[in-house]
């Protein structure tokens, strides 16, 4: 009799976390950390990113590679740390020549001069499959203080960044499920999908301020839940109060079933976060100095798991709670 | 017209090099290096492997598991360094269930408690193409003393460590190519092929005394060329010097071409560095200590290229001087 699949978490705690280094928190955080220089630590992370899967094979190559880039550096902001540079590993068809991958090193070049980060060093090799994608980004944070996944308390209130199911509903878009769309809500969603804004300047200012962090890479159901699985506690989110883009606003006055988009759909890649009530107004001051919004949408509670409310206060059943691979 | 393709190399330098931090070496090393803790630096790699390029797939998990970590623990020895720990990046079909998984970690497993390293984390992703599993290794050393590729200088002696070409015959052997071969020769060469022996008790004790080092990855030839460019020097090898073991010199006298093994493929992870002639006694205790033969090949020359000398002295003219994946 076949055992039941473990899937991708249950991999992750069987076969990996024991072999764990302490600088690898278990892996139940989606960085690691070791010493630096003098005061500092280094914030490690590994994100690959597969043709098919989070991008399609007609993607503009520079678009590519700036995802590649900004996954990865939206875990560096979740943890409050400074982008120092990171490390390229490319499986590329031999179909693609130097004009991809020239158009790819644009890319690259132009998220390097924003994000003020640059090369270290990687690979290329050819494959007969699908382009993979893999970058090790590597941050600086003050000794001891980057925010993990494992401080939230219990009565924090439960912030997210910016809006939320943009990225999803572009990939809906794309895939043709949303039927015809205005030219400028459709422009917006999937850039959203295809481009994600690492909040590096929200992360920086947060650190002190909020207990534990998180970005939003496989939904935030999901993401929050990680929150509360490291730090024993957990969360209620109120449904109405998911901040939405007018054009994720456009898509669920017609169809409200896609509000589930921002609720267990990843790819957006905001912050979530939790921080004590009496720092609420402190949390406007800072999203205001670093120029996104961010909106209280629940709060930590005791005991295990994250519960959505919905409209009238009537708890929301969801069939997945975000994305996984296996 | 189209133009010529740039090749692998061509891609680095015209693309990639202008991205480059300058730990990243303008991209003319294997490594990286950054600041670590007081007196320290991190060396940093990273280097994928490719079902079907790299591997097979039918190749036992726990293999493919340890020939992806020490290609990369291989340039941490050529560098001198002292490994730390690792981040994982798995693309991977849904073919591949638990089972298969738990074989790769319990590879993963037995080289941690070999070469004293441990997992900082990575993820794993989804792909419908062949299993690419990328690999950021993280190693340590005393800082400014890492061996780059840089340092090699006329007059120095060419050396490299163990035997080169079985890992070429190997790869020969599991495709038919080779004929009939006794058990104990296929075996020794297939395992060469599969699981790799980074040289770190070489590498550590070399630190100091060679000028210049890198790990054959690509090919003998290929990998003392990457020394001379870096270095601006040339460097002649003597095609009779090369070390061969018992296993391929079994195959080399039945077919003298196959020598070519030695000098142009690459896969064996030996290293080859550079040190004065008046170290020579030196380097010889240090082999002792670190339990591993190594050979004098060659000489650094002035010029630029690397000249292989044949039987009597002659020039071999080689079609190839080492894999290259575009």
């Amino acid at each position: 009799m076949a055992a039941k699949p473990l899937g991708e978490f249950g991999r992750i705690a069987r076969f990996f976390a024991p072999l764990a280094l302490p600088g690898g928190l278990k892996l139940r955080d989606d960085v690691a950390l070791i010493d630096g220089r003098r005061g500092e630590q280094y914030v490690l992370k590994a994100d690959a990113i597969v043709e098919g899967i989070h991008f399609f094979a007609n993607d503009p190559p520079a678009d590519i590679a700036r995802k590649l880039l900004r996954v990865n550096l939206s875990d560096l902001a979740a943890k409050g740390a400074t982008p120092v540079g990171y490390l390229l590993s490319m499986a590329l068809p031999r179909s693609h020549g130097d004009r991809w991958v020239a158009a790819f090193a644009r890319g690259l070049a132009a998220d390097q001069k924003k994000f003020h980060i640059g090369l270290f060093g990687g690979d290329s090799d050819a494959t007969r499959g699908p382009v993979v994608l893999s970058l090790a980004a590597i941050g600086r944070v003050a000794k001891g203080r980057a925010m993990l996944r494992s401080g939230a308390r219990v009565g924090d209130i439960v912030y997210v960044s910016g809006t939320l199911g943009d990225a999803a509903l572009g990939l809906a878009a794309i895939k043709g499920q949303l039927g015809r769309l205005p030219p400028a809500v459709r422009r917006h969603l999937v850039r959203r999908y295809r481009v994600p804004e690492p909040r590096l300047a929200l992360g920086r200012r947060l650190i002190g301020v909020a207990h534990a962090s998180a970005d939003i890479s496989d939904g935030l159901v999901a993401d929050l839940g990680h929150i509360c699985d490291a730090s024993c506690v957990g969360a209620i989110v109120e449904a109405t109060r998911l901040p939405l883009s007018a054009a994720a606003r456009h898509v669920v006055a017609r169809a409200p079933r896609r509000i589930r988009a921002a609720l267990t759909h990843g790819d957006d890649y905001e912050l979530v976060f939790t921080a004590a009530p009496r720092t609420a107004n402190r949390i406007a001051t800072i999203a205001r100095a670093a120029g996104i919004r961010v909106a209280a949408i629940g709060r930590v509670t005791a005991g295990r798991g994250v519960r959505v409310l919905g409209a009238e206060g009537r708890r929301m059943v969801l069939r997945r709670t975000g994305y996984r691979h296996f």
